[in-house]
C-alpha cells in the first residue's frame, strides 16, 4: 500500500523526522509517501496557522489523487482531518486522534507533553473535538523556550523527560505531542513510569488498519461526500475534485 | 461602531438577505459594513468547503483592519471563528455560538432548524466544539430538496413551518439555522410553540455587547496571539499581519 | 428602553456600586431603574439566603409591571432567576449566566474569582444549571477575610490581584464574582494575563440583546407561563400576577 | 426517631396520602410527624411555585426545631431542599434526589413518569441539579388533562398505567413522579415491565439511613452552615436561627 | 431481615471488621449473616483479582439462597455486583455504589480515601461505571506503605486522617474506601473537615432500605434475568440457578 | 506474529466463523493461534455470564503465556479485558473496545446493531467503561427471536439488514456486534447508507497495530501488573503468574 506521510509544514527536516519515526515501525507492505507543504508556515503552532494549512492540506490530497491509497496528515493537531474525510475517498488519519485512539487502549487517562505552552489550546481543541475528555488529563510542557524547530527534540531531551515525570503523575498514558519531537519517545520510555506514545508512528499504524479493514473508504455516514459544487479560487484539482457530481444520503 | 458582517459565501443576494435581518433590530450607533467573499463557494455546506472558506475569513478580515471595529462571520458553521479570535484583536463573533449563547438564556434545551439534512455533520460539530451538547436536542430539516439557494426561505416556508413544530417537541428554543433563511423566524414565529432565534440578529448583537464590553479585544487567554511568524503563499495583509512581533503568555 | 437593575441584597451602597459600573458601558437608549430588596439580608452569600432572596425577587418583578422593560438580577448567583423568567414576560437576566454566556466568547475556559470561599458552593451551583461544568476552571478566592461588604472591592484589591493571577494559570476568561467587587475589573485588568469579565456590565448587555432580540419576552418552550393558579400569604401583586389565566403549551 | 414528613403543598389531602404511602413500608421506629405548608399553593407545578415553597420549607423547618430528627420534604422537585441543609443541622430528604438515588441502584437508566407534561420542565431541572443526566431517560406523561389534584392517581390509573408502558421501552426504573400519584406504583407494578419507584417511600427510606448513618447531620463540606447573619422580613424562628454565630471551614 | 455480608477476600479477620462496623448503625430488625470467601485472595487490590472475586460472588449467592433476604458485597469496588444482581432475584449492594449515593445526599462532590495508591485504578472504575465522575474528586491516599493488612486502619491512622485533611480541601465527602479501614471514620472524624463515610456502613443500609422498599428484587428492567442456559465446570448450585427458565423483555 | 484468538465462549463452530473472518484481513506476517473455552456457555449474552467467562479468560491466557505474542478476546463485551490487561504483559485488545475506536475514526457517532435485546445492557456497558457515550447512540436489535446461534447471521441477515437500515439515520457508523454474526457486514454493506465494522476485523487489527507500536506491552500506568499476591482456588498457571513479584509505581 502507498501511504501519503502529508506533512502540513513547510520545512522538509521535520518531514525527514517524522519518516524516520514512521519507517521504524511500519511493516513491509506499507510504502510511504512523503509530503510536504510549500505553502504555509515552517512549522505549524496556532489556529489560525491550522485554519490555513489545513485548507492546504485540501490542495495537496487533490493533487496527488489517485496515487495513494490513504493519507496520513502528520501534524499533531490534525490540520484539516474533517474537511479531508468528508472530501476525498480514501483512509485518512491525524496524529493526535490516532495517538488519543491507541492511549484508549493501554490506560484509563492520557495527556499531552508537548515543548512549549503556547501550542496548548489548539492541541486542546482536538480533545474537545474528539468528546475524549473525560479520559485526557491536560497538556504538560517545560517553561523554557527553544531555538531552532528542527533540533527541538535534542535541545530539550532533559526538560521534556522531567516533563515527563510530572505528567505521568496524572495520566497512565503520555502521548509526545509534536511533530519536532517525533522519535523522542524511545530516547526516555525508559525512565518515565507511563506509557509514552508517539504519534506519527500511531497514525500510520491506523491508516495500515483502516486500509486493511475497509479498502474502499470512508464515503458513508457524516463524512459522506457532499453534492458537487463549483468554486472559485481553487486550483485545478481540488476545484475539479469538488465539483464532480456525487450523492450524499 | 462599524461592524463587518462578513459573508463567506461567494452570492451577493445572501449578503443582502443578511444585511436586511440584521439591521431591523441593531441600534442606531451600529454602522454595518457588509463584505462578500469573492473566493469560495456560492453557499457553504460541507467541512471542506468550511475549511477553505475559513481561511478566506482570515484574508478578508486582514484586508479590512483597521477599518473596523468588530466582526460578524455571517454563515452559520462559524467558518474561520476560532482562527480569526486567535489571529486578530478586535471582538469576532459566529452565528451559531452567538445563537446558542442566546439561546442558553431563553429556554432549557435548543435545536437547529435548517433546510436541508446534508448540512448537518458540520453544524453539530459547532456544538461539539462548544461543549454545549447537554442542552442540545439535534438538528431538524425538511425531507424535500431545495432549488435556488437564494429563495429557499420563501420556497420552503410551509415545510420549514411544519418542522419547527416537530422540533418544538423536542427543545425550547429553535435556531434557524443557515444564512438562506435568515429573516425567516419573523415570518413563522406566531404558528411555532417554541421560542425562535435568527441567528444573524443574534450574532451581530452579541458582537455589539462584545465591543461595548470590552472594546480592546480578546487578546488574552486562550485567544492570545500566536508568536509572530513567517509564512510562503498567502497575502500582504495576512502574511504581514501573522508576521508582527506579539507576545503570548 | 427602562432596564430594571434589580440588587437582591438589602445594602443600596452595593446598588450604587453595581449601577455605575452598569452605566459606564450602557448605550444611551437604555435607561437603568435601580431597586433594592427591603426584606432578606445585607448581603446574599449562602443558599437558603438565596432561597429567600429569590422569592422576594419575584415579588419586586410583579411589583414594578409594567414599568419596565427587561430585568438583571444584580446578585452573583443569580436569586430566582429561572423562577422569575417562568413567571413574567419580558426579557430578565442573572450576573453569573451572563458571565458565562459572555465568557463562552472570549476564550475556552473560565473561573470565578471572588473574595471569600464560603461562598463557592453556591456559585459552583449556577456552573451546574447551566451544564457548562465543561468549560470551568473553579472558583478562586483569597485567603484572608474581609471586613466591611461595602468596601471588599478596595479592602482587598491586592490580594484579588494576586488571586486573578493564579486563576489566570488555569483559565482564559475570569469572572470577577459578587456585587461588592463590580468594577474591580478596570482596576486590576492591566496586570493580569487573561480576559477580565465584570458580570454586572455583562447582565444589562444581554438584557439590552435581549431585548433588542425579541421584545416579547420569553413566553414559550420551557419558560412558558404555568396556568394561573391561587396562592397564601403573598403580595396583592404577586398573587394577582400568578393567579390570571394563561397558557402553556 | 421522629421524622418530619413536609408537605410544601397547603392541600392537607395530599398530606394524607403522602403518610398513608410512607408508613406503609417504614420500620416500627421511625414515627412521622406530618406537616402541611399554610402559605403558597394548593399544588406546586412550576418553578416559581417553588421558588415561594422553598422559601416557605426554610419558616416551617426552623418553626419545628428541635422536636424532629430528620425531615423529608414530600413535593417532587424538592423545593428548598439545597438550602435547607445548608442551613439546618439534620438529615434532610427530597423525594426526586431520594427516587433518583434508589433508582441507581435498581438500574442503569431511570425516567420520570407524571401526570401532566407541564411540570416537566422543573422535574428536569433537578437531574440537572444532581449531575445525573447521564442516566436520565426523560419524563413521560399522558395526554390528556386532569380535574381534581387530589384524585389524579385515580381518575388516570389507566392513562399512567400506559404511559409506564411506553417509558418502560425507554429506561430500567420508573419514578411515579409527583405527590398525588403517591401509592400508584403498588396498583400498576405487576402490568409494567421495568421496576416503579414511589418516591415518597425512597424519601423516608434515605432520611431514615441517613439518621442511622451519621446523627450529627450534614455539617461539614458543602453544606456547612453559614456564618451568623441578620435579616429584614422572616419570622423570629428563621431569623434567630440563621443570625445564630456558626463558622464554616 | 436476613443480610448476607459477603466478604470476596478470604481473610476473616476482615469480615468480623466489617461485622463489627456494620451491627453498630444497623436497626435490631436486621440479622447479619457474615459469609466470608475460601476461595481467591486474602485481600482483593487489582481488576484481575476483582474479575476471580466477582465470579466466587456468583458462588457463594448461589449456595446460600434462599436462606437469606439481601446481600452486600462487602469489598469496596463492588466485585461482581452489576452479574450478581442480573443473576438473582434479592436486594443486593455493593459498599462503593453505596457510599456514593449516600454522598450525594450529603454534599456536592465526593473523594476517596484509601491506605495505597495501588489500588486506585480498580476503584475509579466504579466512578465511571456508575457515571458519577462530575461529582467526584479523585483517589487519595498515604505514600507510605502498609503492612499486615488486617491492622492498616490501626497502623495508619494518623497517615489517612492527614490524607483525609488533604482531601477535604478538594471535596465535601470523604468515603473511607477499602475494608480493612472500615470502622475509621468514627475514630478520626472530629478532626476532619469534612464529611466522612464508612462504606460498609452506607451499603447495609442501604441493602435494608432496599429490602423495606421493594421485597420482589430487581427482576425487571436492565437487570432482568437472563433466559435460562447450560453451562461447563461451575458449581451445581449456580450451573442450576443459571440454568432454570426465567423471562427477560 | 502469534496472535492468539481467544473464544470465551464454548462454541468451537464461532471460534471458526471468527477465525474465517479475522483472516480475510490479516496482513501475512499475523499467524492466528485460536483458542476455545472448555468451561463456561455456549454464548455469553449476560452479564453473571461475562463475569465467569472474563475469569476463565485470565486462566486461558495464563495457561498459553509465553507462546503468544498479543491477544484478541473474541466475544463482544469484552469479557475480562481490563483484567488480563492489568494482569499480562503483552497487548490484548475487545472486540467492543476496537470497534469504537475504529468507529472514531470514520464517523461522528456509532451504533451498535446486534441479533437480540436481550444482550443489550451489557453491551452498553461497554461504552460506559469507555466514556465514550458522547458518541454513542444506542443499540438496535430486530424484534423476532433466534434459533441456533451458530447460524445467526445466516437465518437473520434480512432482518438485520432491515435493522441497519433503520439505525443508519441515527449514527455514521454501525458494528455488527456478537460473535455470532462475524462475516456479515460483507453481505449486507452495499445496503445500508452507513459505514458498516465486523468487530473481529477491528480488534486482530488492534492488536496488530498495538504489537507494532509497543511489542513491550502495557506494563505502566493504569494496567501496570500489581504486586505479587498468593492466592487459592485457581489452575497452577495463573496463581503462579500471579504470584511472582512485580513492583506497580
Amino acid at each position: 500500500m502507498r501511504l501519503m506521510l502529508l506533512n502540513p509544514n513547510t520545512t522538509t527536516a521535520l518531514t525527514e523526522r517524522l519518516v524516520a519515526s514512521a519507517r521504524s515501525i511500519l511493516p513491509d507492505e506499507v510504502t510511504l509517501v512523503p509530503v510536504t507543504a510549500e505553502r504555509g508556515f515552517p512549522y505549524i503552532s496556532s489556529r489560525p496557522e491550522a485554519q490555513l494549512a489545513g485548507a492546504e492540506v485540501l490542495e495537496i490530497v487533490a493533487a496527488h489523487l489517485p496515487a495513494v491509497d490513504a493519507v496520513t496528515i502528520a501534524a499533531f493537531g490534525d490540520p484539516g482531518l474533517d474537511a479531508a474525510r468528508e472530501a476525498f475517498d480514501l483512509p485518512i488519519t491525524g496524529m493526535t486522534e490516532a495517538a488519543m485512539v491507541t492511549a484508549l487502549q493501554l490506560g484509563q487517562t492520557f495527556a499531552f507533553v508537548t515543548f512549549t505552552p503556547q501550542i496548548a489550546p489548539w492541541y486542546r481543541d482536538q480533545v474537545t473535538r474528539a468528546q475524549l475528555s473525560a479520559r485526557f488529563a491536560g497538556v504538560f510542557s517545560p517553561r523554557q523556550g527553544f531555538g531552532d524547530i528542527t533540533s527541538v527534540a535534542e535541545d530539550l531531551t532533559d526538560a521534556l523527560r522531567e516533563t515527563c515525570k510530572v505528567a505521568a503523575r496524572h495520566a497512565d498514558v503520555l502521548v509526545l505531542a509534536g511533530a519536532p519531537i517525533a522519535g523522542l519517545a524511545s530516547v526516555i520510555e525508559k525512565d518515565v513510569p507511563a506509557v509514552l506514545i508517539d504519534p506519527v508512528k500511531a497514525a500510520v499504524l491506523q491508516a495500515h488498519a483502516l486500509w486493511r479493514l475497509r479498502p474502499k473508504g470512508a464515503d458513508k455516514g457524516g463524512y459522506a461526500r457532499p453534492p458537487g459544487k463549483a468554486s472559485v479560487g481553487l486550483s485545478s484539482h481540488l476545484s475539479g475534485w469538488l465539483q464532480r457530481e456525487t450523492t450524499r444520503d
